[in-house]
């Protein structure tokens, strides 16, 4: 059955009914004008969105319906770990067709609301849309964060080390994969990596209360980009060591068989949703050592924060690497 | 210059610049990966989405691109309303093409950032994607309301009175204008109602506040379908009387001169932005004076809360009448 023979009352309830209304923090869920939220006492609120385009972000052939929404939400989750904030709740926006199966739009919702679940949040509402024209999703993430312990892009200072979760790459290697076969098929673990990104959110809420931790970013526009980000708002320079680069044997291993450059992937790929951050140097080791013990993340030691501005990538020997792009752009064609 | 030569970081530092960052309740604004605002000690959270696609919500030859943020604004702060609650910061995505020009944007996010001011409220992030297809706003609204004070759905009693803020039917008076018209030009009170409807947030708080107040909608979908909405939710059935409803002279002289029926728009037009509520009938008039004293806002008792359930529209004489549709289905075509 489409969408418009269910209509908008009708998709509303069968979401509401699958997921569930009220409970917990959550004192008001789907199905009201808005979703209410109990604070936690002496925390602040942080929000933030993020928004999947089909063909932009993301191809019906590639993922499922259920994944396309988990990933919006996944994505948008990243952000959170970023500031080292704890998500609570999260609202879906689904511009959709009113064309489409109403049953493709159920499971999307749910794949949504159990990647929501799987980071601690629920997913509490949201907004429907019939419109010709590309799915488009945005999702909202609220939740919380002791009060003065968010980790912002600024706060890098002269001499810290920079350091990033897991490996880098890996994304781009899914997705190039992709593009290259047109199906899925091959090369499982990186196209993992691009259709279920992890958003880091323990290793965030780890860092922000861990002395010495003075800047952060999440890795969604690629590596060098968002490096540029946090040494423009910390007004310093980056150096990162090509060598030192995090790559998986399976990026590797893609890059061979395609014939490309795994360091480019990881410089200028984009969407990792690794943690990027800036640490007192002297304090750099035993963040690595508690992030694998209380989170169970690998964390590498990539460059250095140094006087000026911009990054700049060099080789052990001393030769500078001009990555290929700036990354990803909203407005670029 | 058109956003693709903008460039998405030279967008967002244009946007920053004429909106500023931090400051107040705002701890980190736009420009990081989050935006962190305080909580109000012994208050929910409450938090909401709007979506404005092109074409489906507004069209451009009618709406300015300032109007056009506005207008979006003020739809997602009426949803606050309903809740009882103030709100105190918006995200705004923007899905937009990179062949836009870049003053279009940036004078729309201006604004979407005006119209959350004047209801006490601050754009503190969001997202822009550069997309061909309909420019689509996703605006979300956050905010605050005490502890078990928020305006729910439910809660609506039989004997309740039925009463509404404001006058009823004038923004769909001026859609229908601009649609025979096909540029505004006459009929500018009621068009200004479509183009910039006043979310109902002070009279919201003040009813979240007063005792006997027991549900509230705001009427987005049209009369007839919010108050089935509300009757729904709270297991009641609704009687609206026709005649009670009120009616702005310059809705009643749009009909005259389009030939169409008034009340129709009333009943199922939609997109009042007006609050629709129950409350102890025996403190109604109270209401409907405090409303006015405190909030600068006409209330009017419309019908009252029955058993049964669904909505029924009456004459004074005692005849139904069967609104033309169910009002505004976002998967109709």
């Amino acid at each position: 059955m489409r969408l418009r023979d269910v209509g908008e009352v009708g998709f509303l309830r069968s979401v509401q009914e699958a997921l569930g209304g009220s409970g917990g923090a959550v004192r008001v869920g789907i199905g009201d004008d808005a979703a209410v939220i109990e604070c936690p006492a002496g925390e602040c609120l942080v929000l933030t969105c993020d928004a999947a385009v089909e063909g932009r972000h993301f191809r019906r052939e590639w993922l499922s319906p259920s994944e396309i929404g988990g990933r919006a939400v996944r994505c948008a989750l990243s952000d959170f770990a970023a500031m080292g904030a704890r998500p609570a709740a999260v609202l879906l926006t689904l511009v959709v067709s009113p064309a489409e199966e109403a049953t493709m739009a159920q499971v999307l919702v749910k794949g949504a609301a159990q990647a929501a679940e799987a980071y601690g949040a629920r997913l509490v509402g949201g907004e429907t849309v019939g419109n010709q024209g590309p799915l488009t999703l945005d999702v909202v993430a609220a939740g919380f964060v002791p009060v003065g312990r968010e980790l912002r892009r600024s706060g890098a200072g002269v001499g810290d080390a920079l350091l990033v979760s897991g490996t880098l790459g890996d994304s781009a290697a899914g997705l190039a994969a992709l593009e290259a076969m047109g199906v899925r098929g091959d090369f499982e673990a990186v196209i993992a990596r691009y259709i279920r990104p992890e958003p880091r959110t323990s290793l965030g809420a780890l860092l922000a209360e861990c002395e010495g931790v003075r800047a952060a970013i999440d890795i969604s526009d690629g590596l060098v980009r968002d490096a540029g980000h946090l040494a423009e708002q910390s007004g310093v320079g980056i150096v990162v060591l090509a060598e030192a680069l995090p790559l998986s044997p399976e990026c590797r291993a893609a890059a061979e068989r395609l014939s490309l450059d795994p360091l480019q992937w990881a410089l200028a790929g984009g969407e990792d949703f690794e943690l990027l951050f800036a640490a007192d140097a002297e304090r750099a080791a035993e963040i690595v050592e508690l992030a694998q013990r209380e989170a169970g993340v690998t964390v590498t030691v990539i460059g250095e924060v140094v006087e000026g501005r911009g990054v700049t990538v060099v080789r052990e020997d001393g030769a500078e690497i001009v990555p290929p792009s700036i990354g990803w752009d909203q407005f670029a064609d």
